[in-house]
């Protein structure tokens, strides 16, 4: 299908024509990127507000190759002239780190003589290196190498089945990868040799279950269909659901993209956020022992939440019923790839959407939500991150991510302490404390671009107890503190104050509450960045120095850690510490992006290993003061009674109305046929635990 | 069916029988409490160690009654012998307030010619006080009134239309009713009178929607069933699920008690919780405008989340296959009153619960997982709350609270500032700030009844960058504080170090990590008590002082504000701050409960209005360094390959099986006919997104 919306990613036909068009001017060369160079907002804009009328923005490819001699070009290719309209060596940067590249490594450190010398010195015979394997890293920074050389860290371990979890059998030494060399040049050998784990394995994969007695065998199937088919209708990569309309792109670096996110609001289309998105992460390890502050990942802007996204159609990840889209990339050579089902789309139940009763006579209404989540997995090397973007029929959109996959080991001696680094979560397998820090970009638009940014504390009231204004010691307020200038606006999370950011649009305040119309990040897991100030990690991930940064808006600044991650020094930091620069600049009323870090802090258990249970972590973007009232009070209740019908029930008026409904009820209950049925209960009996009024009251007190 | 578990909730048949036994003695009362008085825990765990050789423990009834002259007293009733084995009368002491009471208070208002006159000067005609309603609560503490008298304070509305939300129609004043006189003895009138508002209504049943459009008719149901049935079995009141086994009891105060939690870890039964519930709530407002201080109910200890529990035979309130339990209470008079389906136990699918693809060569597992919810709702006047217990299949424990409902509402004039106290989220109708603060009690038994807690903190190493020790500043750990005794234990939540308490058995340190076998509170909402120290909500709610309280375990020291909580002055403070005393009592390696305090703190919207969409808060309770590892490896995966598998797939040897495997899946997805099947998959082909690593490697570098 031949895109038809300006977000649409590249189809395979253009990822194909941009690479012809390198290919012919500048002959073989590796590609790295080749990706929508989206068009700038201002185009954008004008072509959302009249799309029938305004031309396309012109499709540009956005291309990143490596040219011999490891010469890295930044290009742009217009699609439709078939011309190179930006062409440009870069110098001391290095592209993100492709699938193809990580997979090369392991082959090249098994025919390695070093390699093979480090694995006998660990107790591994050379005809056992087909047992070895490694997960290729980005070196992250090693300033003994720069960044001139585009490196990988090959973290080894050893397989003895090739079904076995390699992470419980680690190695202790670190080869060093020069992908232009396709080469072995250099090995990092501690001091304390670790030699290869005797523990007995403990694996997860069925014939292993199968050996300690097999599955459980007593869980009964739950089975979740929607017989009349979904409640989203897609338009090419448009969705349209319960007011909701937004499109939904891919990218090799961020994964799913959320763009030009509006919400009916009883027939005024409403922006709330021009572009939604993880835009970085980072997985700060807290082990000081040199090599390991070499680990930290920034899986998006190293590997890519798109180039490492999970094909869907492997392994039934969602139930009910789902809609998938693809994913096209280039190949390293000039091909295209495609992953098949890397999105799922589909509803699920929420639970109660909200319900009242009223205590005198059990009037009451009970309304089911549904939610809608557009989901990713991805795998980076040992953990699963998947990435679900959940929007509620509230007009609250919450973006939930669930940690899986395999703790990240090294090896540990009979009886060494970790010293507190780290945890021996099976014998000789150390899994070192480790922060996942996420950077959340969120391109605001709450009713138009001019948006201002307010952090909000609970607090009590600066007047003492026994003072006129406090006399009773119980007041407290909300206390807003605009942030006024890109400087102003590092702040961090504060638990004890219960402190949220609001994105507001101070030109419309709320009719009622006089407040204005705007949108409240609500986020609870926010560690601070663990590595110190001035620390290496510290250095390169600027963005995940404070909770909160806001800037202005501009075309390209997408990536808080930069456009080039691998072997950034941090000196200067690159993404968010460079937009901010002295922190001058407003961002008051003007078109801001709010950038929020949050994540988790782990501290490894045994009960995580082999694989780990999932841990979500999860945070809100919630309407306050935006909508005129509850914009749910429109969806179907399951179950409704008013007092008056209660109170013509309770006279014996409608009897025979009353049994029906309470059928009706049971057969909604148990089977769930037509949860959009609205039940208006004419009437309801079981009121044996309530009381009579008039009973009660004229009962004499004792 | 008669009680088989000595923790049953009271029979009908033994609420009879206490009730005749006190009768019998003391003639007409009125009936506060007869609830189960659960047996002393030596005795109990005597009983739990060997139920079919130790004698049950004796049923004793604990009765709260109200006699002649409002006299007080707290009595034990054997029901075996029908001996009253105490009998106290208590001085300045008032017990609960039953729904009974409350439902009296609205009828005297009615009448009262005080507050007919009130109702005048408000703009309500005589002839309408019909349509005016009151919320009764607990009067909380007023220093003009004491506690001799049993006082409610009446929160006055009015409702142009029974079926109206009269939320939305607060009246200014405050009427002060004694439950002794059933009059009306006082009304607080402000200063500045607000007469009622002439706001056209905006409402939330059926009618009113229909009148505004109609509900949407954009929603295709999605229907959850179990045509097998449940996975979990219950032996009375005890349910067994996925290696789970627990007691499930219920009682006016607290609603759902669980107790003599375990789990089966291979065989081994072992402990971990000897009692979990919600053991108190209170929810100041901060509006410090007199009598406003006088609202900060405690929900729990002034009215009782059992005996405002929902029947949820009205409403159809969860989706699948329900089981349900009924709770039964007396009446003031001495009767019985049943709530049908007081309790809801269901399963829910609970998403991923683990996965790993190696990015080798896309070979994938992929399991789901499930959780088990036991439910109840209760009506708090204007609020709802759901609460769930929810267990998940790897040892974690996960309460969660919904709040819905509506808004407490106080009037105000046109153009009237809130003062930051609340917000206008209707025309007239000020919301004020408030927080939901509740008190979860539990009962540790981690591997047995001597446990420490410690505090854990995520904390950067001391040592600078650039040391030897932290060269790149990287270096972070768990610091853990021990929490030796009930003084040490009052700590606060630290969102900067992602605090969390360990509740540990020093006794069992784990095989490979050598830290203590323990469960981890893991909760990140935890507003401190923003009324000020020294202030009466600070005095009377001594448990909201601090997120975590320790203290060694008594009999009866059950809940956290005082067994009698109404009127209480907080001078000396009940409960919590009464038990710690000094704080000198050690608390390590001993018998321990952990008291935490959690919730939210809500700045009202107009979104909330004029019924709230729910808004859930949750904690965790979860296993660490209790199981050997991962618990759930043997839930039977949704789909499973192993790099074997992949590979003889790739080499073309098992087509037929292939195919056949993804129809499977294909199947398994889309319906989901037995999620319980483990998928072998014995190969997979669709490796066009990933590459022969041969074919990568042999291209020559550019």
């Amino acid at each position: 299908m031949a895109p038809v919306h300006p977000l649409d990613p590249l189809s395979g036909a253009e990822i194909e024509k941009a690479i012809a068009v390198v290919t012919k001017t500048h002959g073989e060369v590796f590609f790295n990127v080749v990706s929508l160079h989206e068009p700038r907002k201002a185009e954008l804009t004008a072509w959302l507000a009249a799309p029938a009328t305004t031309p396309l923005p012109r499709r540009v490819a956005d291309v990143v190759v490596i040219a011999k001699g490891g010469k890295v070009y930044d290009g742009l290719i217009d699609l439709a002239s078939g011309s190179i309209t930006k062409w440009e060596l870069l110098d001391g940067v290095q592209p993100i780190i492709t699938m193809e590249e990580l997979q090369i490594v392991e082959h090249v450190c098994r025919t390695d003589p070093k390699v093979i010398e480090q694995c006998e010195i660990s107790g591994i015979p050379a005809s056992d290196m087909h047992k070895v394997y490694c997960d290729p890293w980005t070196i992250g920074y090693d300033e003994r190498h720069g960044n001139t050389v585009r490196l990988q860290q090959a973290l080894m371990y050893y397989r003895p089945d090739p079904d076995a979890c390699q992470y419980q059998y680690p190695l202790d030494f670190c080869p060093i990868y020069d992908a232009d060399k396709q080469a072995i040049i250099a090995i990092d050998v501690p001091n304390v040799r670790r030699p290869l784990s005797k523990a007995a394995p403990v694996d997860y994969h069925p014939a292993a279950i199968q050996k300690q007695g097999g599955y459980r065998r007593d869980l009964k199937p739950i089975s979740i269909t929607q017989p009349e088919g979904v409640s989203f209708t897609m338009t090419g990569r448009e969705i349209a659901w319960q007011n909701w309309n937004f499109h939904i792109g891919f990218n090799y670096r961020e994964g799913i993209v959320l763009s030009n996110i509006t919400y009916n609001d009883k027939g005024d289309v409403r922006p709330i956020f021009y572009r939604l998105s993880l835009a970085e992460m980072v997985v700060p390890y807290g082990n000081p022992e040199h090599p390991h502050q070499r680990k930290h990942a920034f899986d998006l802007g190293e590997y890519g939440a798109g180039y490492m996204t999970n094909s869907l159609s492997l392994g039934c990840d969602c139930k009910g019923e789902i809609h998938y889209l693809d994913a096209e990339f280039p190949t390293r050579n000039g091909g295209v790839r495609t992953i098949k089902n890397a999105i799922c789309i589909h509803e699920e139940d929420s639970g109660i959407l909200f319900k009242h009763t009223d205590f005198r006579d059990d009037s009451v209404i009970v309304t089911r939500g549904r939610k809608l989540i557009i989901q990713q997995i991805f795998t980076a090397a040992n953990y699963e991150y998947a990435i679900q973007w959940i929007f509620h029929q509230d007009g609250t959109i919450q973006p939930e991510i669930k940690l899986t996959g395999i703790l990240n080991t090294y090896s540990l001696n009979p009886g060494e302490d970790t010293k507190g680094w780290g945890t021996q979560v099976y014998p000789g397998v150390n899994a070192h404390n480790h922060q996942h820090l996420f950077c959340l970009r969120i391109d605001a638009n709450v009713d138009g671009p001019r948006n201002t940014v307010f952090m909000v504390d609970a607090v009590p009231s600066d007047a003492p107890v026994g003072s006129p204004e406090n006399y009773y010691g119980n007041a407290f307020t909300a206390r807003r503190t605009k942030l006024a200038t890109t400087g102003a606006s590092r702040t961090d999370y504060d638990g004890s104050t219960s402190r949220t950011w609001d994105i507001c649009n101070t030109s419309r305040p709320h009719p009622y509450s006089g407040k204005p119309a705007s949108y409240k990040l609500v986020s609870r897991e926010v560690p601070g960045l663990l590595p110190k100030p001035g620390s290496l990690v510290w250095k390169r991930a600027g963005f995940a120095r404070h909770a909160v940064h806001v800037t202005r808006y501009r075309d390209d600044e997408l990536w808080p850690a930069g456009r080039h991650v691998p072997q950034t020094s941090g000196e200067p930091a690159r993404g968010i510490p460079e937009w901010i620069g002295d922190g001058a600049e407003s961002v008051e009323q003007e078109d801001v992006v709010l950038w929020h870090t949050f994540g988790v802090t782990h501290i490894p258990a045994p009960e995580d290993f082999p694989v780990m249970p999932a841990e979500p972590i999860t945070l809100l973007l919630r309407p306050r003061n935006f909508f005129r009232n509850n914009p749910v009070m429109d969806v179907p209740p399951s179950f409704a009674s008013t007092p008056s019908q209660v109170a013509a029930a309770a006279e014996g008026v409608l009897d025979a109305a009353d049994k029906q409904v309470v059928t009706n009820c049971h057969v909604l209950h148990r089977e769930d046929k037509s949860a959009s049925l609205v039940l208006l209960i004419l009437g309801h009996m079981a009121r044996s635990h309530r009381f009579q009024h008039e009973d009660a009251f004229s009962h004499p007190s004792p």
